[in-house]
């Protein structure tokens, strides 16, 4: 119980917790398979390499990365950051509109700080992440979710919603959303970026699984089309280095880009040096690509065990057929309870989220997400068997 | 200019960035004495210890280290950081009071987060740290200063303001306060851990200097008379092994940090591991008693040397003599001008922080903070020299 006199702040009154969070605390339990979860597979994280690139870091600038850093960046990142980001986009980057964060999420945070006052409107595709929903719901965002079909945020619907709502912010993961694992067809990327031209609100590009792709060609950034400022695109390191170093990106008009900096000065007031110095080696030495191309193989031969398992499920059972990233988005008949569900599946040793936490506008009980990355194939094969078994039962 | 039809949040209003951080672009002049700033000596930074033990960490649970990591801690630091804990202070620790932040600053925004709403009242020592008024003006804080003497914040001011103003908390640094390097006086510990309960204030006792004794004995710390969870404790690993790792520690009621913990999810999802780890190293082999007591005596000694030179300033300087830490404050004559001063001294050499940025109510221009710790003996003696000659000149 909070002492006497206390209260909380009143941007907690909507927010209990990250629900994905409460549910990782059931996969430690033993023999568990977990489809829950979006984590990097334990094969994929180059723990020999970043050890060995820790301490020749430590020994060659260990004095400036044990030293307080500067806000904007460790240098030598943001050097080989922009050399990166060159290589990769069309649109241009520079020290003024590029800064490192400590992983996505945090960037996220800082956009919101800069932006976001109470009440204001902010646009989301629904389903969306849920991590991402609560820190806007930490900022009193008023959410509003726009439905999205196979190639993503319809437009229709995210034009009316402008219109109609003034909102500040759109939010948005291009490529292999999460949960749904769907692609944001190409003519959108290009019409959401004359659309917030249009009206006047920022998108924020969230593109973590991007070079995750298993099938297909790359697809052009929203941002790449936006002229005046209006798309800021979030990169992270988390799927394609590791998670547990919190290292990320943000790319913004320059004035946007300032005001998060202040506002990060405030917040954590800056990324560890070590963790963007070990970014930086594997930028500078070009370790990057061949390590991303050593771990494609395995996700996509998982995704395709998990999605050839799908399609001996029910009758009725709809799924997503994604050309990259770490999920699948799995749709059951109108009636089916995938929410009340999960106590009995994570019993039989089976965990996945239930979709109605990607929604902000709940419901979709009959949805939930697979995350097939951080299973084995053999675990794949075992698992879905649990839940196809489960779900037929469920259904008869 | 920020695209046509945008607006910033309000929190930004009266918020500019950080003046220190401004100030720490010139030091990258060449030959500059910096006497700004409040990093620890170069010569202090464990470079080899840290990357030997990175590489080791990353040998021994690399996976874990790289993969996601719970927003409540690396579980062997959580548990190796509550065993020091309970054997430095006499107040309880547990995994439900204790999280790792990303440094200090971290732990004031997620309190900022978890506890104010725009307008909330916020009693501060006057002077006080200046980036930690800046994260909490930021939360659109209503800053009150309290007058401080030789002993710390006057008792007698404290009380008067927590029964004018009503304050949400009370912002305190007790021991070689930053700036002035006075410490609070014992007597006035409990006092103010009782004011908070009777006047239902929060306490946050930042506390990061506490190590960096060079005379004297240790003073209890305010939350060990708190009986009802009215003071959080911010410890950080900053000024004792490295900043730029960027690991802290928040020690609050179990309600307080839950909600902490739950606002992290949102602004950084976790620290990151392998710096907790590292910490976790430091305090597993008992490597950080060994390790303070060996950069003490030159800190000692630099601090001396400045105390001394300042004894033979302009008659009419006052300057505290602090027991530890990284300043000294100095108060000039009424009339003279630190603040407009510190674009000559900055041409002539030396760098230092005018005094006027540490008072929330602006104004003691005839003020300064002076840090000895990352300047050699010489450059102590000669930047102090340049000081002398230049404040002679101004008040002659």
């Amino acid at each position: 119980m909070l002492p006497q006199g206390l209260s909380f702040a009143s941007r907690f009154d909507h927010v209990t917790g990250s629900a994905i969070r409460e549910i990782f605390k059931v996969l430690g339990r033993p023999n568990m398979i977990s489809f829950a979860g979006g984590n990097p597979s334990m094969a994929a994280l180059p723990d020999e390499q970043c050890g060995q690139i820790a301490k020749e870091v430590l020994e060659s600038d260990g004095k400036r990365i044990l030293q307080y850093g500067a806000t904007e960046g460790y240098p030598p990142f943001l050097e080989s950051l922009i050399a990166y980001l060159q290589g990769q986009f069309p649109f241009a980057v520079s020290k003024q509109t590029v800064l490192p964060i400590t992983g996505s999420t945090s960037g996220m945070d800082l956009l919101c700080k800069a932006l976001l006052n109470p009440g204001d409107t902010v646009l989301v595709e629904s389903p969306t992440f849920l991590g991402n929903m609560q820190t806007l719901r930490l900022y009193e965002a008023n959410l509003i979710p726009i439905e999205s079909d196979d190639g993503g945020v319809r437009l229709d619907r995210l034009e009316e919603a402008a219109k109609q709502h003034h909102p500040k912010l759109f939010y948005v993961i291009p490529n292999f959303q999460n949960p749904s694992g769907r692609t944001l067809a190409a003519e959108r990327r290009k019409a959401i970026a004359e659309l917030a031209a249009k009206y006047h609100f920022l998108v924020i590009e969230d593109d973590p699984y991007r070079d995750l792709r298993y099938a297909g060609q790359h697809l052009p950034t929203i941002k790449e089309y936006d002229q005046e400022g209006y798309v800021a695109y979030m990169g992270s390191f988390s799927k394609i280095i590791s998670p547990g170093l919190r290292v990320g990106y943000l790319a913004a008009q320059e004035d946007i880009l300032r005001k998060c900096t202040i506002g990060k000065q405030g917040t954590d007031l800056h990324t560890p040096n070590l963790n963007q110095a070990i970014v930086d080696q594997f930028l500078r030495q070009g370790l990057l690509a061949p390590h991303i191309a050593s771990v494609l193989p395995a996700y996509r031969e998982k995704m395709e065990k998990m999605l050839q398992e799908l399609s001996s499920f029910p009758k009725g059972t709809k799924f997503t057929r994604p050309e990259g990233g770490l999920f699948i988005f799995v749709e059951m008949p109108e009636g089916f309870n995938a929410t009340k569900l999960f106590n009995t599946a994570v019993e039989r040793g089976v965990a996945y989220v239930p979709g109605t936490f990607f929604y902000p506008e709940g419901g979709h009980d009959n949805t939930l997400r697979l995350n097939f990355s951080n299973s084995t194939l053999e675990q794949v094969v075992e698992g879905m068997a649990i839940l196809r078994k489960l779900f037929q039962e469920t259904l008869a």
